[in-house]
């Protein structure tokens, strides 16, 4: 008997009422004679109470105790889950991060899972029951409470379809699954059938927001299929699994873009060894993430240096820039925070040429300057202004064939 | 240096500002130079506000599972005071249940602590840091999480007290200490100063609910001296302590009684053995705790039996005995919920003779009639009608000198 896991996010159990719909729909998969792990997240609202609370008691809260009390919110809704699958006569048992056996790391608000043991999950199948697990939490090797992060439950829910070997993990979320690029900007998007856990990353880090990256590495090193479906909305979803054939015959799967970005600019640097290590070591040493880089040596042998990090970030960046720039003897610091970076996604890059051309002619025809480029072996990038952004995703959307009215 | 724990319950820790105020409590009895120990409950409303979701997904939930859903709210204010004890500059650490580990049976939602393992509260002491504990939880030993019911928190404080050999705990709750009877009913009730741990017990189960009996019960095994005081009033409260001379001396301590009293009545029983037996056992099945039994043997040989249970077990005690009269060939079975049980309470009644007497004397003179009399050795409780209620209570309280006036 196969093994499926699925996982609801707080807006999927945000009510009572929602919490019976949840239910109805498990049973109907524990039905069909699958075994079913469920895990979810907390109630919609919950943890934005919690937060709330803590700020009220302090502005910088622990977090140890920020776990500690987040932690709380999976409690409710596994307890509620699980009374809801009793009452529908369908045998069920609350299971948290501990009793699970999630172990992970000491890094409280982001830890990362190191291990999951799991026994009490195959103790609950052989008894036939459904397990109903709390996701985004664990806790650490010295027993405390740890939470895993933003979009944690679906972490907590791949992982655990590794650590039992599930035939699939079923991601239920408030959209129907990953599209193209972003059908609130093309209405032309298309929602993907099936996507390579290789472009789903790509996808994930370059701002499409569906699942959290860390859950599709999860599914990548053990091979376990994630189909991304909408909650209260019948449909195939899109199925993020191992890359075939079929796959890299698309040139491109997707269009991301992501608008937290700013850019920094050091004008003015005079030619001298070790310049950016410096920059870029004070830049990393604050725990700022820098995206691309580009550097432009000019006629007068002074050099050019812009960087890009997420936007909320930038006036840390441009702190430390503007006072590196002053001991350097650079000329000035500028921060632009108008860009936005657009991505072209597809395997099919790694077989065909000409997709950067293709690319750059495009959003030349649509007279968008590119200001920064960077591109992986699936995945080409490019910074623009901000103003451009629906015109050049539009036209990159339509030149490579994603187009819905061209494909079905 | 001596270690002392506190205890606060719901109303104290309602709201973050009373969070933040608990929190000054403490750290100032810290700078004492005292080691801390801290037993909170969940916020006020918190509870009932789970019990309503969980009555929207079905109305009878699962205990185990009720357990799960309600061991949500005290994580929620140990880490919200811990919080705001770590943001005065008072080192603090919250633990739960299991952290700590308290270790119950497994009856879910009415838990028994069999053991209090404590490692965790001892390195946190020593380690400087207040020990910031979640009352009324626990796991058994499949690790499965239990509530030790109403007041649990109570005991929780009491249990840790005497697992770490305190030299006080202190109970802060919504009043300031103990009173001789209901100050609601009779103005002149005055706060008691001490008073033994046998009389509180009397106390409590007589319907006097400042304290849970099975923290007094643990406080009386373990020689663990309990002062019950208000939050947010300073005062000296009540101490329940030790017996000593001083309370022998006082006749009478206390007045308690309780409405949640209803008397059920099987008349014309034919007199032959074994009739008592079979009633009390057919109550007892269903769970139904019977307090006070009479029974009259009337000229025509056949006998009337009396006996109360709690008001909410009325029904069922009334069905059942119906079913018995019938079958034994009684004549009937009649409830009257429109009692009280009032009782006087003291340790001094071991040593001085004529106190029943006394009882007795000042209600007839009231014109109360009584229905129905018990005794131990320090307690005499009358169940009157409910009407009579204030007058009865009032009296008894002036007759053994605990008015305000007269001791003041």
């Amino acid at each position: 008997m196969g093994l499926v896991v699925h996982k609801y996010g707080g807006s999927s159990v945000g009510s009572p009422e929602k919490i019976g719909l949840v239910a109805e729909k498990i049973h109907a998969v524990r039905k069909e004679g699958k075994d079913v792990v469920v895990v979810v997240s907390a109630m919609e609202g919950d943890t934005d109470r919690l937060i709330r609370l803590a700020h009220e008691i302090t502005p910088e809260p622990k977090e140890r105790e920020m776990d500690m009390l987040l932690s709380s919110g999976e409690r409710v809704t596994i307890a509620l889950l699980t009374m809801a699958l009793e009452s529908l006569g369908c045998p069920a048992v609350s299971l948290t991060g501990r009793q699970v056996g999630i172990i992970t790391d000491s890094a409280h608000t982001r830890a990362r899972i190191k291990e999951i043991q799991a026994d009490r999950i195959r103790d609950s199948i052989q008894e036939g029951k459904v397990a109903v697990v709390a996701g985004f939490q664990g806790i650490d090797e010295s027993s405390n409470v740890t939470t895993l992060g933003r979009g944690g439950s679906d972490t907590t829910a791949v992982a655990i379809a590794a650590a039992l070997d599930a035939e699939l993990c079923v991601i239920h979320t408030d959209v129907d699954g990953v599209y193209t690029t972003d059908p609130n900007l093309v209405p032309k998007a298309r929602r993907i059938d099936r996507i390579s856990f290789d472009e789903m990353l790509e996808m994930a880090s370059l701002g499409a927001n569906v699942l959290q990256t860390r859950s599709v590495e999860f599914g990548k090193k053990y091979s376990i299929p994630i189909l991304v479906k909408s909650t209260f909305q019948d449909g195939p979803g899109t199925l993020v699994t191992t890359e075939d054939e079929a796959m890299e015959q698309v040139l491109v799967s997707g269009v991301p873009f992501d608008t937290n970005q700013a850019k920094v600019t050091i004008t003015g640097i005079p030619d001298k060894p070790g310049v950016a290590a410096k920059i870029f070591g004070s830049i990393s040493d604050r725990g700022v993430v820098v995206d691309m880089i580009i550097q432009n040596v000019g006629e007068s042998g002074l050099t050019d240096l812009s960087f890009t990090v997420p936007k909320t970030d930038a006036q840390v960046a441009l702190k430390i820039t503007k006072e590196l720039a002053k001991e350097i003897g650079a000329k000035e610091a500028i921060l632009d925070d108008r860009i936005v970076k657009v991505s072209i996604v597809g395997v099919g890059m790694r077989s065909h040429g000409g997709v950067a051309a293709k690319m750059f002619s495009t959003l030349a025809r649509e007279e968008v300057n590119i200001m920064m480029i960077s591109t992986s072996e699936i995945k080409i990038s490019c910074v623009i202004e901000a103003k451009n952004t629906e015109k050049a995703v539009g036209a990159l959307h339509e030149a490579f064939g994603l187009n819905q009215s061209e494909t079905n």
